[in-house]
């Protein structure tokens, strides 16, 4: 096992009725700024549950943030939020909605020049102006870990910070609010959950048996879940466990001590950067192409995954290699998410622009052992066609 | 799953070396007081290590805190933190100086008449002066969470209390301060950690798949493990997966939205508390006959614990029952710690002796549906001799 830190001390108040314990976790002075997205939870009734619990706090109201969220949206937010001395922010929503109140927060307190350094120049977050969340959409884990993901429109890039100042102090999951939720949105929740388990999971081995099985616990309950979600997205229970299982995929217990990749999501992020792509589908082309071209340096994990998450025990090591890269890839399509670039009709120009990109930014070599480089991104994508 | 609250902010330092760290997580004008047990730490160089440290810091000592520490004790050094005008306390040892300490801080900052009060009356923790810990004995899990169980010698009470205000600010997790650990103290870390692990799990089931696959991850971690700690005591790769198994089973990941029941820790303590038997000993001695005893009520999940952990799935209900049991049995007694009240020279008397001060005390019923009076207890201890 390697050395490690962790450390969250993000508060969780999981389930049904508990928005309205949001009360008391927000100073009974605070100015809040309420953040959301596209206006679904005053669709759903959520709206509803957080304004009566805060009516005696006084909430101004900052809407219409996007998937990916956008720079130049949150940096509106950040002039109103100074302007009207917010001192508490809370953000009702997924994923997009948390990253891009955790930039907003870390914008506020900034005082170097342009907040921008903190994504592009990864300059130190040195405080914070206190969130918390209420979770709509499970999947990316940001209710429960410091770090976001912002896009900036204009030069189409997307970049990750993060810091211990932006860990949410509160974080309400309740399933109910997840029952009216697209199926595309939930699709997309658990295979991005899934692939998070599997970043920090299909790696090489340093002797950690208590992470790894932890991982493969995620692995199996959303593998379970995930399906039954499609066809019962009403079942509070089924819910619930992706709910859960989408907050520790991501909260750091799983990754302790042992090595991480995230080239898979390195490389999904210039797909919808370039083009809009969810998330979550560009980690489902990218994933599977990766692991076949990775197989040879993570096959003591791929066989371990296989054998304990799909069962695949009978065959030579090749096989079973092969079939678990099906399985996977199977699980991904019965979420109805496609696994091929061309199912999104890109095709190698587009490679070539990502490699371009690439090269003009001086991409550090990716992984877990840092060896993939530019050209093997390029194979990566060229076998994901 | 049921609701629940979880909030966990200690940082943990995992790893060799770590505890040179510890200078930074110590505000940098402290007044210490290192608090610590029998001095095997200045036997194994841990002792050397933490004041090389903390060579800057103003430093006193608090040593000879015994095994389930004593009320008695501690209050010592409450008043010598007092006097001496103490603003940190560092825990350097294994449980019972973690939760010895834990009494410390909170009985320092305590503003009632009389801090027993805080363990007889369930009086609210206010306020506690911060403290971190440097664990040299894995096993209670105290270093991960903010409760403590601390014993009165002049009335052979032993009660627990906790608070958020309890949970360390820090705890280095350094597995080479386990290698001069006698085997005893090895065995009963193991027996300790599973037994927590079982007293969150074998309880009925809520439909929350993942807690159920966390909880077992811990124990087949631990069932691996274990064994090989006896044989093998300064493999560092052995002791980590220990120590980070005995963390995760107590820390709160495991039982969050779960039933729990923790009868076979109340009654263990009476053993403990009249006899002197390490408080391992008392949970093998207690939860067998507990696991029988309730066998009916338990099924579904020791059926689920025999088959996932155990490898049982041949037979009848009743035999898979019973084999889940004897491996149970099996591996404590592999980890040389004895499971029946006789083997302790522990008689008819004694459970009487345990009824009559249970009586006396009004013990509230016990166990995940509480439901064992004190009646029940009797019988338990029977099946126990």
């Amino acid at each position: 096992m390697n050395n490690f830190t962790f450390y969250n001390p993000v508060k969780i108040l999981f389930g049904k009725g508990q928005i309205s314990a949001i009360a008391k976790e927000i100073p009974a002075d605070a100015r809040v700024m309420m953040t959301y997205g596209g206006g679904s939870i005053k669709k759903n009734g959520v709206y509803e549950q957080v304004m009566a619990a805060l009516q005696n706090h006084t909430v101004l109201e900052f809407g219409n943030i996007e998937p990916n969220p956008h720079y130049e949206t949150l940096m509106q937010a950040v002039d109103i939020a100074k302007r009207q001395k917010i001192d508490f922010v809370l953000a009702v929503g997924g994923g997009s909605v948390i990253d891009g109140t955790k930039f907003i927060v870390a914008a506020m307190a900034y005082e170097g020049e342009d907040p921008w350094d903190l994504l592009a120049k990864h300059a130190p977050v040195q405080a914070a102006v206190p969130f918390g969340t209420v979770l709509t959409l499970p999947g990316t884990g940001s209710e429960m870990n410091a770090s976001a993901v912002i896009t900036r429109v204009a030069t189409k890039e997307k970049f990750s910070f993060g810091s211990p100042h932006t860990f949410p102090k509160f974080s309400v999951l309740d399933p109910e609010t997840t029952f009216t939720l697209p199926p595309r949105q939930i699709s997309n929740g658990v295979v991005d959950a899934f692939t998070h388990v599997l970043e920090q999971y299909l790696t090489y081995p340093v002797n950690a048996p208590l992470q790894d099985r932890m991982a493969e616990a995620v692995l199996l309950t959303l593998r379970e879940e995930g399906p039954k979600a499609l066809l019962a997205p009403k079942n509070y229970d089924v819910m619930a466990n992706i709910m859960w299982s989408a907050a520790m995929a991501l909260n750091g217990v799983i990754r302790v001590g042992v090595p991480t990749d995230w080239a898979t999501h390195y490389i999904g992020h210039e797909l919808t950067a370039l083009h809009g792509i969810d998330h979550a589908r560009t980690l489902a082309v990218v994933l599977p192409a990766l692991l076949r071209y990775k197989s040879g340096t993570k096959k003591e994990k791929l066989l371990q995954y296989g054998e304990r998450v799909w069962g695949v025990s009978a065959g030579t090591e090749d096989e079973r290699l092969e079939a678990t890269l099906q399985a996977t890839i199977s699980f991904f399509e019965s979420m109805d998410i496609k696994t091929k670039l061309t199912d999104y009709e890109v095709g190698e120009d587009t490679i070539k622009t990502i490699v371009g990109r690439l090269e003009e930014r001086g991409m550090k070599n990716l992984g877990e052992r840092a060896d993939i480089q530019v050209t093997d991104v390029e194979k990566i994508l060229e076998m994901s066609l």
